[in-house]
């Protein structure tokens, strides 16, 4: 396994003269997330790194010399997805001299000039996302809604051998902050004699992490375990948007379609797999009587330290909450370390029979819920299908209304080093077009 | 319901100038479908559009200024994304022209020099294919693989009021030719106590028809069923190689994924829906007692006239077969009028809840099977799941062996009308990597 490793860009001690950036939650100077922005007023898209509430023009940078080595030939590019692609020691390199330009003050008068207020800015997608795939590493979550969908099976008798995935939607991947507008579409409730076809009752977040895919692999050609972590260029937040109603009427026998592919939501950051280096634990171990993966899934490096620190959050708050300028509610909050399999195993299952990866591709792990209620990372599993509504200021939730507003957020912490956040993941649903 | 008519450019009288064009089988001049190419000993791309056994380079001859309208911005480019992104009236102005150019004997002595000998050039896919989405229409194979899988029912009752569709996998579709290179995945055999991993033993085609996208739709806008056909620019063979032993072991409870997405193999050639204006016939009409569609799906003329008139054929050769210069063998023909939903209800349903369709992006309508075994159009249904051989010369088949080709083939035809082709779909099948 070939990780990055802890490195001086990571030192506690290290601050940047961009103030804002010493003590954020999201963006201090040991983060240094990639992203693709507009400048005030401008359509012009760029690749920029977020520094506190700033954003360093990547291009501007490089325009000025202050950035050498291979990704100073694609840092003008209008998206990231060459950037991903560079190899690790490229994407490393790069890290060390923004790490050093942001943080040594003999560089601030150059730098400075090149910053922008993040507030000024439009953030959008990092990447043209070739194909966006979605897991199910989250056995809690696969378990409860297993339930609700297959009272008999909950978990499949495949679950614990194979990572489980399909292919999803990547036109409609939007940069948090895109509308949610309800969709319509075919429900039967178990009771009626036919369907119908209107605006979705059922409508749920999902909250889980993306994966940006790095080199990628050519057809044909597996990536093999060990050298899974190389195809990773970062990690981003994704809500999955679930229409309940439409899942389970189309569901069978080829998987969810229209039911998730109306939208799906990432955090625009991309936290790259070098800020993530002090957050890589161990994985944790399998159940007593759980099978040990085949061979192309195992491997000790991975389990001993392929699992990821990062707590999660969801936050709801109704378009009554907010003109009451009420607080948002948390919904849930939990450990990444729900989820039964490494991203180093599902980037290996899903070449390993010669899919093609490809820079800039998207996957996400599926919702990640913790054992408790107060873990479950989607409406369906905390109010248990409906039946059992959660109170919130002014009301209460089965499912999402109109005006409501999901925000997911994540840290990556661990002890004596500096937490690092990933930025905003948010997204207001909108009604549903008339029919 | 807008589809493009009848006119002087299906006249069966018109002739090329192009003598191999005349009683072509798959490229006479009422065809013209659009392809991307490389001339001979060249890596460049170029749009081409493909008149008997040669091709005319259109961005030479827009260069030569030969062509006019809005397309002639667009022939220059590597991929056809943006020409089918054009409007209907754009692409026929543009097929008036081709046809004009390449019947009329004035325009001889310019265009010739223009044209490539196919035998000389490389197909390459016709378009960057955004999401690539699979739906599942031929209801003859539901039914049939619907057996082998849940032999107690079959056919879903969702079945008959939705189109079923899922995300397949765009990086890895290719144009005719690619090999299939047979993928190692997890299998389990219903005895076998736990999976194992190694090359898949039941490797199938499906035998499908793809339809390019044209215009598209923004997210959140649904595309009426009146107009789905503005959306349609074109056609082609699409073969879903499948891993059957993959599949049976997977798909629960999200669908096929690693069984499929090792490659998808499209003809290059795209028969533009206006050369198809002689091809659409009526809808079946549904057997008595089966529902009648919802009418977001419902339209008239696109029952009267939404369905196609398209035969198509599978053939297979295996390696000592093509050593011992022996012809192939049909493992199938049939109609495509086994399509249980029209071109134009999978595009609605598609846009149904908003989900965008883009210029370019692929859709499969399923395997097409005809009521006989003549007329399967996968060998799982061939051979009842591997359980009824087929005899082939010098050997019998369940599923496919190494050095295995399948060869996909369709016409379509009419009374009166010269009939046209859809070129080549073809691979062959080579050893899984070590694992």
């Amino acid at each position: 396994m070939t990780r990055p490793t802890v490195d001086e860009t990571h030192d506690p001690a290290r601050l940047s003269w961009v103030e804002s950036a010493n003590g954020h939650p999201d963006f201090p100077i040991q983060n240094l997330p990639l992203g693709v922005f507009s400048p005030v007023d401008t359509d012009e898209r760029r690749i920029g790194a977020a520094i506190g509430d700033r954003i360093l023009d990547l291009r501007a940078a490089t325009v000025a010399g202050l950035i050498e080595g291979a990704a100073s030939a694609v840092l003008g590019d209008a998206t990231l997805n060459r950037t991903m692609g560079l190899g690790a020691a490229e994407r490393l390199h790069l890290r060390r001299q923004l790490s050093k330009l942001l943080s040594d003050d003999t560089h601030r008068s150059q730098v400075e000039p090149l910053l922008h207020d993040t507030a000024d800015c439009t953030l959008h997608l990092p990447a043209a996302i070739g194909d966006y795939t979605d897991f199910y590493v989250g056995i809690r979550h696969a378990e409860n809604v297993g339930k609700l969908f297959r009272p008999d099976n909950p978990l499949l008798p495949n679950y614990k051998h194979v990572p489980i995935g399909y292919h999803g939607r990547a036109s409609s991947v939007r940069a948090s902050g895109a509308p949610v507008i309800r969709p319509n579409g075919q429900t039967k409730a178990p009771d009626a004699e036919a369907p119908s076809f209107g605006p979705a009752k059922r409508l749920d977040y999902e909250l889980e992490l993306g994966v940006w895919i790095g080199p990628g692999n050519d057809l044909g050609q597996p990536i093999p375990i060990e050298r899974a972590m190389d195809h990773i260029a970062g990690f981003c937040l994704l809500n999955d948007w679930s229409a309940r109603d439409l899942q389970a009427w189309e569901y069978q026998p080829l998987g969810p379609f229209l039911a998730k592919n109306f939208l799906s939501t990432v955090s625009p950051w991309v936290v790259t797999i070098e800020a993530m280096a002090p957050f890589f634990v161990a994985q944790d171990p399998r159940p007593e009587g759980d099978p040990q993966p085949l061979p192309y899934l195992w491997d000790e490096d991975d389990q001993a330290s392929g699992a990821l620190s990062i707590e999660l959050e969801v936050h709801l708050s109704s378009a009554q909450m907010r003109e009451g300028g009420q607080a948002p509610v948390r919904l849930s909050h939990g450990p990444a370390a729900n989820m039964y399999w490494t991203v180093g195993q599902i980037v290996t299952h899903h070449a390993s029979n010669g899919c093609n990866l490809n820079p800039g591709d998207l996957l996400g792990t599926g919702t990640i819920s913790a054992p408790e209620r107060d873990g479950f990372g989607s409406l369906i599993e905390i109010t248990r299908g409906g039946a059992d509504p959660i109170r919130i200021p002014g009301g209460e939730r089965t499912f999402l209304q109109d005006g409501d507003e999901i925000a997911l957020s994540a840290r990556a912490q661990a002890p004596g080093r500096v937490s690092i956040g990933f930025g905003s993941c948010r997204g207001i649903v909108q009604p549903a077009p008339a029919v």
